[in-house]
């Protein structure tokens, strides 16, 4: 915390702050209760709460005043903005702090990719910590764009924005001791090691917790979280646009009596459009007090309790020597924000201005796809194909043997089977592999997007090579982002040309682009329980079972092994 | 925390480690809960609590583990003894560490002091830690023995056992923004900054903790904690020999419903035969318990929480990757110590052998005080002196101006009157002060100490110069300690040479010693309602209402004036 000697004589009342908000009931996250005083404010901090004349007054009133909010685990990529233009979005829903991970750009462009991140949201309205992503590579099966190595890391380890190592997926890893897993866990050390542990119990969740690791915001049951919080970490509960725990940890915490302590609330993974209809961080609260947590209590796993996990001294409370980051509420019970402080700046006077776009050329240029002719994503018709089968609601997919029909030897989609390619897009080499999904629904028409987990490779599904072509022709010219192809045309683009993952144009909607794109699917056949950019974008993350397609080809999960590929 | 790759296997039940204690009732400071485990236990680390097998089990069978206890605030040269023997004595207590302020060495012997205490803490059976002295010397009205400023501080303030500065006493000096008192702070914000502020409230308090102050332990009043609490402090609720706020405080929140989140336990001076009586940190635990605090919520005021606010990280819990000092109960109600692990360690193993004394030379020679002849003692009979007035069981006096009666023109001891002096005994310089106290009942006889708040200078209080320099020439012989004489002769002399304030000596018992002089004062007149070295050391402590004697002359606190000597 910056610290200035003149601040006291503020403190004391000998001067008149810039700025006092006079009756407020303020939400005490340390004694856990609601009292009345008046917030002093000067130079953005919070110079006393008790009794205080100001420079300039505002009269809450009684409307309540309480920290701002904290995403404890946020991807900004998922956002498919800028960290500017995310800021701009969330700051009205109270949220001020972001502790982000940015393992999406860092895997497409590495340590370029890390260091723009930091650059980009050095100076937006929110304040955004960073995790060092660890696992990126994520594996050896697919080709994404970048190493990131602890050699690499230890050149960010002590940025003053930089707070520990990012969600340790490679849970398998740990446990087999993975030298440079480890490394890099040692190197950030000093700092909070995230995890990444879904369904992991027991001895190999003390072994996992024994190595360091500290939090986890995969947990999608109270037994999990339970057992999570037993072994001493920050579990935070996650509420996504895909994944949503709250309401089973919350709901399970309630009843057995647990003290909340020990969470906080996190993102992980939000898009624009969920921000816009129901909020960020203020959704986990509303939907917590809904489910009977008492206001105070959520908002103390929004603010002070992740603060301290993270090491924020100044953050997460409304006392002397804090930011002044608060959210003002006229009604604790529905948490309604009329009015959102960053640094004592209201939030609207924050947001205004036109974000400059920060990304080198490298960083707009990462789809590197040389011309593919139809021959290559041809595939001979034949008798027990391993297909990749959705399932409706989920990202889980599952494996099934399937006969592909065709004509004069070769695979021709048709009924219910699509054809599906993963191209790499980080080299230039083409390397592409194909395979077959059911369930998807398209008709006359494919869909591509370069943001494919974790290696983000160019993904492409359709029911004919020509839409196919086009798809991926498309993306090549916008250099990443969403493309919809129909009767060999381009129907409609989102460009995400930020390492193929997202935008810095702050004309560009891209909650409403992605819902017309979505409208355009589904009137092209893709059912209403998929969402079908999201659902694409998971075809060819190899962690989730049971199978999935990468530019190396069809790959078992169960298995572990490639069943179709040079490979296979 | 010293982390290795082969534990892994211990947590995973691959391999048996060296120590499993079965069936134990954890105290989980996570959840707030006690539940049926194996802790599993490897080099001193607890690397699993689940279901475990082990080289060597121990089947508790039901009985309670909870964490090692830590006193938050303490000051070891209170118990007159080093670092090493005072672990000895608080280990079998259950508390495995200590968050420990050398002011009093620092005070008179400076830097050299700081390292000592750090080098002699070094490879004692607890943890120690140590803020840095922010105070010393605590004012300009007495003669201490050492500057420690700044500069010295930079040279510590990254040690890995040092976590802040240690607690701000000079109060108005950080409202004025005394540019030496900032410095310091500036220097220590990377940790906690510890503060001492009686009776400060409202507006002040603001300031005080705008300027970065965390913690206080002087809160006597629930009221005072409450304000504290909401403005972001760390409580440390203090059960000390002279000072027991515990049942204020304790009674106070439960009264109020207040959460304990932000309390620590804490026992700033206590003396061992106190500790032998009652306990540590465990009294303050069974004595909260008394009080109607739940037993759980009790331990995290003397465990997670105050580890988690000074940042230590691996300490205050049983759970995997936590330092294996443990606390084994028979009953959690009443708090009953069946054992104790530090490190995994049986206390018994862990106390065994002498310690070896470490002070260097310059340190057990630090009573400079030359001849001093009758003649320096001198007082004259007169009307209106300011007599030093004591109050029965406080530590406050009160200024009474009355007549001193004498023979030939010089003052003589008689009745209530006592004469007392304070000679500089660091320099040599042999200034010294001369005054009157009343009410301390002595007779026949002369007490000295060099304890004496803050600059432990040279105190002494008799009936007449002989057994007053008697004592003087006691305590300058054995270089510091407590001194009884009479009838010219040295009656009792307890020697604690190091810095003369303590001793290295594993074979004195410094309990017994203390216990028996205090029965010979009394056996020489001193009233049964007055501690008589107790309160000789704080005679001098010019910050305690409402008169004080330094080598300089009779003070006022008030008046903040000298009203005799040079300067009255």
């Amino acid at each position: 915390m910056k610290w200035k000697k003149e601040w006291v004589s503020y403190a004391l009342g000998k001067e008149l702050p810039e700025l006092v908000l006079k009756n407020a009931n303020v939400v005490d996250v340390f004694s856990k209760r609601v009292r009345t005083a008046d917030v002093a404010i000067q130079e953005g901090r919070i110079v006393g709460v008790g009794e205080y004349r100001g420079k300039r007054e505002e009269n809450l009133a009684g409307r309540y005043v309480c920290p701002g909010l904290i995403d404890a685990h946020v991807h900004i990529e998922s956002s498919m903005t800028s960290p500017a233009l995310f800021s701009r979005q969330i700051l009205p829903h109270g949220t001020t702090t972001v502790i982000a991970d940015p393992h999406e750009i860092v895997n497409v462009a590495g340590e370029r990719g890390m260091e723009y991140m930091l650059r980009a949201s050095e100076n937006v309205p929110v304040n955004v910590y960073w995790m060092l992503p660890s696992c990126v590579p994520i594996n050896s099966l697919e080709h994404n764009g970048a190493v990131y190595d602890a050699a690499q890391m230890e050149r960010l380890c002590r940025h003053p924005r930089v707070l520990g190592l990012g969600e340790v997926m490679d849970c398998p890893g740990v446990l087999v001791g993975k030298p440079e897993l480890l490394e890099k866990i040692e190197l950030m050390r000093h700092g909070v090691i995230d995890g990444h542990a879904p369904s992991v119990r027991g001895n190999e969740l003390q072994a996992y917790c024994l190595a360091g690791v500290q939090t986890d915001h995969e947990c999608a049951t109270y037994e999990e979280a339970l057992e999570r919080v037993q072994a001493g970490f920050l579990v935070q509960i996650r509420e996504g646009s895909a994944a949503r725990n709250l309401e089973a940890i919350v709901s399970g915490a309630l009843k057995d009596g647990l003290p909340f302590d020990c969470f906080a609330f996190c993102t992980d993974d939000l898009h624009l459009d969920d921000v816009k209809r129901q909020g960020h961080i203020d959704h986990n609260i509303r939907k917590s007090i809904r489910l009977g947590l008492d206001p105070v209590t959520a908002i103390c796993c929004a603010t002070l309790q992740p603060a301290r996990f993270y090491g924020l001294r100044d953050l997460g409370a409304v006392a002397a020597g804090f930011r002044a980051d608060l959210v003002v509420l006229d009604d604790l019970e529905e948490f309604r924000i009329v009015q959102v402080y960053k640094d004592g700046v209201p939030a609207s006077e924050k947001i205004t201005g036109i974000p400059e776009p920060m990304a080198e050329p490298e960083l707009t240029h990462t789809v590197h796809v040389p011309a593919i002719s139809a021959a290559r994503l041809a595939l001979p018709a034949q008798q027990n194909f391993p297909v990749v089968t959705l399932v409706p609601g989920e990202i889980l997919t599952r494996l099934e043997y399937l006969e592909l029909p065709g004509q004069k030897g070769v695979f021709r989609p048709q009924g219910d089977l699509l054809k599906a390619a993963v191209i790499q897009r980080h080299s230039g080499s083409g390397q592409l592999g194909v395979g077959v999904v059911k369930g998807f629904g398209l008709k006359n028409g494919a869909i591509a997007s370069t943001i494919a987990h974790d290696s983000h490779n160019l993904i492409v599904i359709g029911d004919n090579d020509a839409d196919i072509l086009c798809a991926v022709d498309a993306l090549r010219a916008c250099q990443g982002g969403y493309a919809v192809c129909s009767g060999g045309k381009v129907r409609q683009v989102l460009p995400l040309p930020v390492a193929g993952l997202f935008t810095e144009r702050a004309d560009l909607d891209v909650a409403a682009a992605q819902h017309e794109m979505g409208k355009l699917c589904r009137s092209m056949g893709v059912p209403e329980n998929l969402d079908p950019f999201q659902n694409l974008s998971f075809l060819s993350l190899c962690v989730i079972p049971e199978i999935r397609l990468t530019d190396s080809g069809v790959f078992s999960v169960a298995e572990n092994r490639f069943l179709t590929g040079e490979n296979g």
